[in-house]
């Protein structure tokens, strides 16, 4: 079983790509939210209950629509729903690029993360491109690539799969490319204004910096230059080359 | 200039404690979420204006409360209010322990992370409770040895730290100790009902499994046997151990 969840909601183009291909690689469960939850990271909604919809069977598919965030969407539907574990999760396709530390904010990798600590093999899926009228089916092709050889080669525990497509026409892509994340972060992300009572409100926006440009290694380079990345993450956030150094610098003295 | 946020709110008990002791090592100013934003993990507000309230010095420390999430604040602190870049990001004290995958979903975290990947030195620190009549104060020591610690030594780009405090009386605690991050996860996570017009709904709930209970360097250890636990995270969540063992799988191949 395949369950596909995303953050830009269950309407959205990027998902139904996604499940149009899944369902060519066995039986598909959607749950995915009922709006948008861009830049909703791993975020969980502790504070007010979440509704669950039953939005019924379409061709063998059936889809569940959450009032919640992704994570909420996995944890409903791993704790709550299904009767069996999936054997995979798929997150997205979403419109716009998760790239570099992009990833932290991303609801669609959240939902994979979530999924991967829960012991399953998921993949987070971004196009790079906000446009309306993407061609999310020309780009799934690729998405169906790393499913494939996931399938044939399962991830190892605490591993996870951050994919980024470019938006160039399919035969142009170079193919997929094996990546770090980028370093680099969003910059002056603020746009200021006055409600009708003269009280200030900002609106996020901003502009990616890339900290290493020229570094082919990395997951930003691979998307700007025509190849599909493929970034492993990892659950597990600790720096472990740092533990030992910070036992030396005497943190563990009382 | 030492910028001190959480995800409890600006009104919560652990922040204050964290406040009158970044007090005593520098200038302190305050950006924190208005209410609690607890669970919030790196989310940013994207669909909605934020808010934020001047809320005026008291002691020499500048306090702002911001209607959006902890990195909502980060991210207005560092790119839209303040004149310089702070030294030192401290977040927290959370009231509730972010051990093991906690780190995950906590918006305290989250917070940390971002100043982290401005370049800044940052700690989140939790406290192992939820009780109201919390000793923070007590707690506190053990913060400001960590802070202390982070002065004289720096921490390297693209690595934070996880903090977390057992509640025991302070004199029981058995010091710092350096660790990694605890594998587990919450399991068994809503409990269902029924609202007045009898549609379900579902309230996240749960409780954590560790997947490792006898392993003496994860932190989860480390609190539940009264100590201090000092997790060094990292912002890049590559898993770069995989990078070469996806290329041999052929991942690569177009």
């Amino acid at each position: 079983m395949i369950l596909v969840t995303n953050d830009d909601g269950i309407q959205a183009k990027g998902i139904q790509a996604l499940v149009s291909m899944a369902e060519r690689h066995g039986e598909v469960v959607v749950f995915a939210p009922m709006g948008g939850q861009s830049g909703m990271a791993h975020a969980i909604t502790t504070r007010e209950p979440i509704f669950l919809e039953d939005r019924g069977n379409q061709g063998g598919t059936r889809y569940y629509a959450c009032s919640g965030t992704p994570v909420d969407c996995v944890k409903l539907a791993l704790n709550q729903v299904l009767d069996r574990k999936p054997d995979f999760v798929l997150s997205g396709i979403n419109h716009g690029s998760n790239t570099s530390s992009s990833i932290i904010y991303s609801g669609t990798m959240g939902a994979a993360i979530e999924a991967c600590l829960h012991g399953i093999d998921a993949i987070g899926f971004s196009l790079d491109t906000h446009r309306a009228d993407a061609d999310f089916d020309a780009s799934v092709r690729f998405a169906e690539q790393v499913l494939l050889k996931v399938m044939e080669t399962e991830l190892p525990p605490y591993v996870c799969l951050n994919v980024n497509i470019p938006e160039i026409p399919a035969e142009e892509v170079k193919g997929l490319r094996v990546c770090r994340q980028t370093k680099g972060l969003w910059v002056e992300e603020f746009v200021r204004r006055q409600n009708p009572d003269g009280k200030s409100y900002y609106w996020l926006t901003g502009k990616f910096h890339n900290l290493e440009p020229e570094e082919q290694d990395t997951d930003q380079w691979a998307v700007d230059n025509g190849y599909v990345s493929v970034v492993p993450i990892s659950v597990d956030l600790t720096a472990h080359g740092m533990i030992g150094e910070l036992k030396n610098l005497g943190y563990e003295s009382r």
